[in-house]
């Protein structure tokens, strides 16, 4: 481990976050909010002078090449280090008076979690909100780049299927160099957010409700500047446009890239893409079938939620038209279904990510076969090409470390007392960055009743699922610290 | 598929399942029970008759070789035919009066499940009674002798590990011809029933709540002739030699067979059998700790309660001592924890079972290291054995369809209007052979209230869970039915 070699890119990193701050104290003092605009001022203003001094001690150090190690490190410290920083202005201005909830709610954001501590969302200050949902969108942007450009060149568990030089279904090479990646990428990114602003704006949002709400959208983040969330329009159309988005959002960033640059027909080349459709439409229909047939809505209206309530927990959004606690136990299930999935791989989005259920499933229907055939030769192909051996390790291990962690997240929950739909949706909910679940995390309630140490605890889940678990375990390996 | 090779081992089961009806109707007609002795004679009687018919028939038919595609045809089969005759003799004479209940309770019985539809137990005949937990004890047998002989030569994923020619922890031949080594298990199976009867009769149980409650216990099956199960001895005694004879039952049988011939001290090299022995020991302290500190019991009824409910639920017994949804949330989580578990291979209980997490533990440790040294070659040793490459998928595949089946037989239950805690317990609980569950189908209650239709479901579930799943699916593939 050499820490001098990841010092520098992650002052970098903070650097750039408070810069970010400047946004929600222009709107601070825009909206005359004394207490929030000096909480802004002051964090913004401190990290920026400690940056540049760290930066002039280091101004010698040549920024080298980051070992395997290093990088494993700087993600990890990256993600606690910004969510620590940018924490402290709800704590500060005493909107979120609690430190541990504080953090929380930041990483709950930066993670695209959308899990909230807030049980009176709408009597925070409108910057404050604004940076609440701001960081949900700063954190998209981090894991596209993290999951298209830099977990797959560190080989990090099923990911790899992305990687520019490998075989496989979402391959393509976008561009040869990371950074040229990353703008690209950003460039979709600003423009889906710009795109569904606008349209929100159009069907009756304003400015502050339409931004925010497509940051929070495109970064399948979850967090809402209303106590009733999207519902809170009661607008179909809006309803309709948040839809559309949040499936947008559910894909990989490079079929995004591909419709822009007219190869749209070969998208659908994608496995991953067609399941993704197929499992959103599907359970859509079955959960409008179950939702008309118990005459909850209207038939418009039962399509519409059920598409509302599946892409929100698929895309691991979390945004909420209704308590789906109240529907019933059917509709209820495939939610809950949902929620052990996750969308495809190279989005925002989180949880196992279908490529992964794919390819175990084309794995289960091999050995099958081979139990007929036990000499035949199995090979599992993807899109026309080989998936390799080690892929298929690294997938299996990646999801029961998965399970792992959502199991020993929902342990801890339980160890405060909270009862087992509770702490085994809540592990789910946090670790698939989905944010609501079942019990007393319905989608119209909140994180806030859980105990201080719990809320550590989760945020840590958030974190290590935002991060496919391996970055931040494997930290903790032997191996990774002997020389 | 030549269905007339199946045809004669087929009869010869249903034959013997006929014979042992035998003991019931001898039961019926000494505790002067004549509903119970009539149906059991009537079917008896014809089961036997339509045999020697069938015999007569293919009396010209030489038993031949039996080919991959038919054992498993004749595994699926049996279980379902000999759960079917089995259920009549609830059926006719009135004891559980609806078909759909009868199936399921039998099914219940041989799958060693120990779910029942039975509200009010003690009102049946005690023939019946016999009967109900004489099918556990079959099926246990069956099992012992499918797991360690049979499913290993199909090749069914994980027990391989068992396959007397591979290598491996519980690789031991027991003798070289599956007839042999049945004998020897057989001995051992009948050997610790005794034993444990011979026990319970002398810590105050009746001879026929003896025989009953070790028949269950053996065959880590969970039925008890009484409606509050175990705990209706209130004796801390009974308790202890359950607790003990649930955790032998739920060890390989293999090992036993070492304890008998004098290597008693090799048994404790085998990585599964610690892992089982130190799981049982630390979550059992978990819960007792968790009991004592609510003030719940004193310290030896905490021990024991949490020693009892901990192997029940590893074991996949399901006896009960105690309602456990209302004990503490963490105590709780332990139970649910260890719902996703089962205990060894190549014993009675059912579940994913310990060898197969730990190889994937295994996996997932060297996937990490593999992060740090992306150019080492890892292996993955068990018991200082190499586990082969197939082995690793064999066991992802199964594990991943185990939850395929879980999660569907779940939705199943959701559809008919279940919660979702109640339908994926109820769906944990059949598919992995255990019992009791959460919601409405906890340790003191049943699974009455599920729709008839739905009990033919979880019926198919017990049966595929109690088969390895593959054994099952494998019929429904494309290349099965391919020539």
């Amino acid at each position: 481990m050499n820490f001098s070699t990841i010092l520098k890119p992650l002052i970098i990193i903070v650097f750039f976050v408070a810069l970010c701050m400047g946004v929600p104290l222009m709107l601070a003092i825009y909206y005359k909010e004394p207490a929030a605009s000096e909480s802004f001022l002051s964090v913004m203003v401190s990290t920026i002078v400690v940056c540049l001094i760290l930066f002039y001690f280091l101004r010698h150090q040549q920024i080298r090449r980051i070992g395997i190690r290093e990088s494993f490190v700087l993600v990890a410290l990256c993600w606690f280090t910004i969510s620590f920083i940018s924490a402290l202005p709800f704590y500060i201005s005493g909107a979120i008076p609690d430190f541990s909830e504080a953090f929380f709610e930041t990483v709950s954001g930066f993670s695209t979690t959308g899990a909230t501590i807030l049980t009176d969302i709408e009597v925070l200050p409108k910057s404050m909100l604004f940076w609440r949902s701001l960081t949900h969108w700063l954190g998209g942007m981090g894991i596209i780049v993290l999951a298209v450009a830099v977990l797959p060149l560190l080989g990090i568990g099923g990911l790899q299927l992305l990687k520019a030089e490998a075989p496989g279904p979402t391959v393509d090479k976008i561009s040869p160099r990371i950074s040229e990646t990353a703008k690209t990428l950003w460039g979709i990114y600003i423009g889906l957010t710009v795109v569904e602003a606008m349209l929100l704006n159009f069907a009756g949002m304003s400015y502050f409700d339409a931004f925010t709400h497509a940051f929070s959208t495109i970064a399948t983040g979850g967090f809402s500047p209303k106590n009733a969330s999207v519902g809170a329009y009661h607008s179909a159309f809006i309803e309709w446009i948040v839809i559309v988005f949040m499936i947008l959002a559910g894909m990989s960033f490079t079929l995004h890239y591909k419709i822009i640059t007219g190869k749209a027909r070969q998208i659908f080349k994608s496995t991953e893409l067609r399941v993704y459709l197929v499992v959103t439409a599907v359970c859509s229909l079955l959960v409008a079938a179950d939702l008309y047939y118990h005459k909850l809505y209207s038939l418009h209206g039962s399509v519409r939620q059920a598409m509302f309530q599946v892409s929100t927990i698929l895309t691991t959004t979390g945004f909420a038209t209704a308590d789906y606690k109240q529907w019933p136990a059917f509709a209820q299930y495939i939610i809950f279904l949902l929620m052990f999935s996750g969308a495809c791989s190279g989005s925002t989005s989180g949880g196992v990510k279908l490529i992964r259920i794919i390819t175990l499933m084309k794995l289960a229907v091999n050995e099958l076969k081979y139990l007929i055939h036990p000499k035949a030769i199995m090979t599992i192909f993807i899109d026309g090409n080989v998936v390799k051996k080690d892929m298929i390790y690294s997938i299996s291990a990646f999801v029961f470390l998965y399970a792992v962690t959502v199991l020993t997240t929902a342990c801890i929950c339980a160890l405060s007392g909270v009862s087992v739909l509770t702490s085994f949706t809540a592990a789910l909910s946090t670790v698939g960055n989905i944010g609501p679940g079942f019990g007393r995390i319905g989608p119209v309630e909140n994180y806030h009743f859980f105990a201080d140490w719990v809320k550590w605890f989760l945020s840590v889940a958030m974190i290590m699922g935002r991060l496919e678990v391996f970055t931040v375990m494997v930290i903790f390996t032997r191996a990774f610290w002997k020389k």
